[in-house]
């Protein structure tokens, strides 16, 4: 049972599963030997041993530059910063936003201790200047105190660099209910009310 | 990013996890790729080649028979009959129970198109008979119709088989409270009361 017994450990770690659907899975797993079992271990060392993260903007591919930092169809003067990968690939699949990213890997945090050294800030400012076709840089960080202090520090950091800083626009989700809509979202829709 | 989608979408197949949390699993793997996605990578792939169902109980092991089937010290005259291998390993986290087990693979299910052929009733009649020293059969699958159904259906096939047939009690878990439960679990309880 050892093998067994380790594999659900190693499950129990991904976020999402915990114990028990750890051992659900793992059961499925041995059901689907050929189907899953297999392929996913095959997937996992390839993955492994082919993605890394661009050293350009952060994004994780085989390739370095990433697709997106090499694909010449796509906006150089434009840049989207994230803070993680995810947030990426969330714009990615719905957005048609066609210009680069720049992932920060976190936000600022007193709280953690993460300053400015510790995400990819340097990086982003070293991709903006006169001699650089940077134009806009789009804030795409999480509306949340962490998020909005690291969007704070970005901008006041490009200030005189003559570059265009945006944010995504917030206010009412689309389908959302405002009954449902927690006081923030509503008050900041409110502001940011438009006319028709 | 082809490697990353396949990772995805065979993470996604896991029972417990949906694409969102594929996608999220998939990030934490690449970012603890040494601690977790190779270690993972080889757990998947020594299960996939090590374990096997025990040839007489059904029991997922690296050996046929099983350790719990070629353990001497645990009694081979009680046999504990369980619905699925998770059924069982529930069984050995919790109970103390020192027999041993056969692992039906599913219930009948005329719905489903499931007979006794498609179980392991066979096997566990072949455990049974006056030259085998099978003494009581536990009944412990689940409560519900199908359970119920393949425990009656087993018992009418072992009568006459000289062996003695029993089923889990059933009633208020330990730690319930009366007013959370249902009616079906209260009334049960109150049928098998016992005195004090």
């Amino acid at each position: 049972m050892q093998e067994i017994e380790r594999l659900i450990q190693l499950l129990a770690r991904l976020p999402g599963l915990g114990p028990r659907s750890a051992r659900r899975a793992a059961l499925e797993l041995v059901k689907k030997r050929e189907s899953l079992m297999r392929p996913l271990a095959t997937a996992l060392s390839e993955a492994a041993d082919k993605v890394a993260p661009c050293s350009v903007c952060g994004n994780l591919d085989t390739t370095d530059p990433c697709r997106i930092c090499t694909d010449e169809t796509r906006d150089a003067r434009t840049i989207c910063v994230v803070e993680q990968v995810g947030d990426l690939w969330a714009l990615e699949r719905a957005s048609g936003f066609t210009g680069r990213y720049h992932v920060l890997g976190g936000t600022l945090s007193a709280l953690d201790g993460i300053g400015p050294e510790d995400l990819t800030i340097g990086q982003l400012l070293a991709r903006v200047g006169p001699d650089r076709p940077t134009a806009e840089i789009i804030l795409a960080t999480n509306l949340t105190v962490d998020g909005q202090t690291t969007a704070h520090y970005i901008t006041e950091r490009l200030e005189g660099a003559g570059v265009k800083v945006t944010r995504l626009a917030h206010g009412v989700p689309v389908g959302g209910e405002l009954d449902y809509l927690d006081d923030g979202t509503l008050s900041a829709a409110l502001k940011a009310r438009q006319a028709l």
